[in-house]
């Protein structure tokens, strides 16, 4: 079967193991390059991702990092022609929110985003926008058992790699607004919520907005989320203690495991309709 | 069911919502907490990582960086007192074998593990130990399809968080040598090296040693594991492209999917036996 070109699968021959013998196959592989993000002329970051959402990624990890807050701060943004198009670069209307350099300590991380930040102080991060003065808009448990499936359906390169993180985005009624994968989870909500700032619709103000994630969840996608404005996260795997902390600080939506028929919530119940 | 006080486990009050209603039930979530890696007594890195084994991951993260070669530029590792002990530190013997003060751009990453690096350039970082002049240990199919399974036998806290991942270390003979588990699979890796690390046995010289990962393979995985002289990775999950890239570069074994009776060989079948 012909495939279309994809860029975020690349084709490799392999050898396939099983109890019947070996075999030669060709097979889909989740692609992984560098991508340097430029922000008016200077490096600012590295990210190790999938190609394809470059452009939603850069602006969305800026406004996650409360570098930029929203399209109003963005004149530009496109591949530049170095080091074989791996560089994004953002063109911002007035300079950052901030200034990153003074933020000299480098970072590594678990499932990594708090990479940029400067002191174990600041990795809570900017105040999000509050979603106390809006009438928020109530899942069902039915719609939160049917969004990873209805997610799972556009996750196109996952079915052909089995390696990659997806990040969905989705109102109460529970069909897919953006849908967007990597093979770092947090690159996949960069992506996602990259697109809402590329729209003009970030931070999310009068949507009700959840996230659905196909992996586990971390403090730092829990800031994210906050930051972006949506309403809470729905997640097919584990969340940590610290993400569980910081969604009920803001009130917001955590439900885990949703999988099988059932889920648990672990913050924002309150979101959960019936 | 009494259980013992385990670190890597927090547990919270949740709800579990089935076909059969809602029902209030204490949870166990692996612990999410930041920890700053302080190197004679400047702040190097803050990682996001389950605690427990910090000693382990503060040296493994500096082996896999090339910043320490191994036990003998290590004089003391050890917590101090400043916030709440989420602080370890590392006293060199004579320094750090290069200053990453002057790689100053920020990285965010895909499954992180590259924050740190001085640019798109150095992500392939140091060459790692030749792995060409010993008699490589090469592993049955029946080891390579035994070995997670092993390895999951001891991974205490993700049979009650469901919430972790993990590296497990093994020589051809299949049993696991070490197995470590964290919220992000490079602290994971970080702190099974790390082990090695304390032991003096860091690089892999004489020893023909594989490394088990529960979930996916990225690019700086293989890194890791080329600079800590493994022969090769064994991976639940699915490779990235560069993954694959890298691991036939360095001659590694890299299986990935391994699971229900089969798996698949991106590179490095000279090391696969039988």
């Amino acid at each position: 079967m012909a495939t279309a070109f994809d860029p975020h699968v690349g084709l490799a021959w392999i050898e396939r193991v099983t109890a019947g013998g070996h075999e030669a196959v060709r097979d889909g592989l989740a692609v992984e390059e560098p991508l340097e993000i430029r922000v008016d002329g200077e490096a600012l970051a590295v990210t190790m991702r999938t190609p394809g959402e470059d452009e939603e990624l850069a602006v969305g990890f800026l406004a996650g990092e409360g570098l930029i807050a929203g399209a109003e701060d963005v004149d530009a943004v496109g591949p530049t022609d170095d080091l074989a198009s791996n560089v994004i670069e953002v063109r911002t209307h007035g300079g950052l929110r901030r200034d990153p350099s003074g933020e000299r300590r480098f970072y590594l991380t678990s499932s990594c985003g708090v990479c940029g930040k400067g002191a174990l102080e600041f990795v809570r991060g900017a105040a999000p926008p509050s979603q106390s003065d809006r009438g928020a808009g109530a899942l069902s448990p039915e719609t939160v058992l049917a969004i990873p499936g209805a997610a799972r359906r556009e996750q196109h390169a996952f079915e052909r790699t089995g390696g990659l993180h997806a990040t969905a985005l989705f109102g109460a009624g529970g069909a897919p607004l953006v849908v967007r994968e990597d093979v770092g989870r947090h690159n996949a909500m960069d992506k996602a919520l990259g697109a809402l700032v590329l729209e003009g619709r970030y931070p999310v103000g009068r949507e009700d907005l959840y996230a659905c994630l196909s992996g586990r969840v971390s403090f730092e996608l829990v800031q994210k989320a906050s930051m972006g404005g949506l309403l809470g996260l729905l997640a097919v795997g584990a969340p940590t203690t610290l993400a569980v902390d910081l969604a009920r600080e803001r009130r917001l939506l955590l439900c885990g495991f949703v999988r099988g028929g059932s889920f648990n919530v672990y913050a924002g119940s309150h979101l959960l309709a019936g």
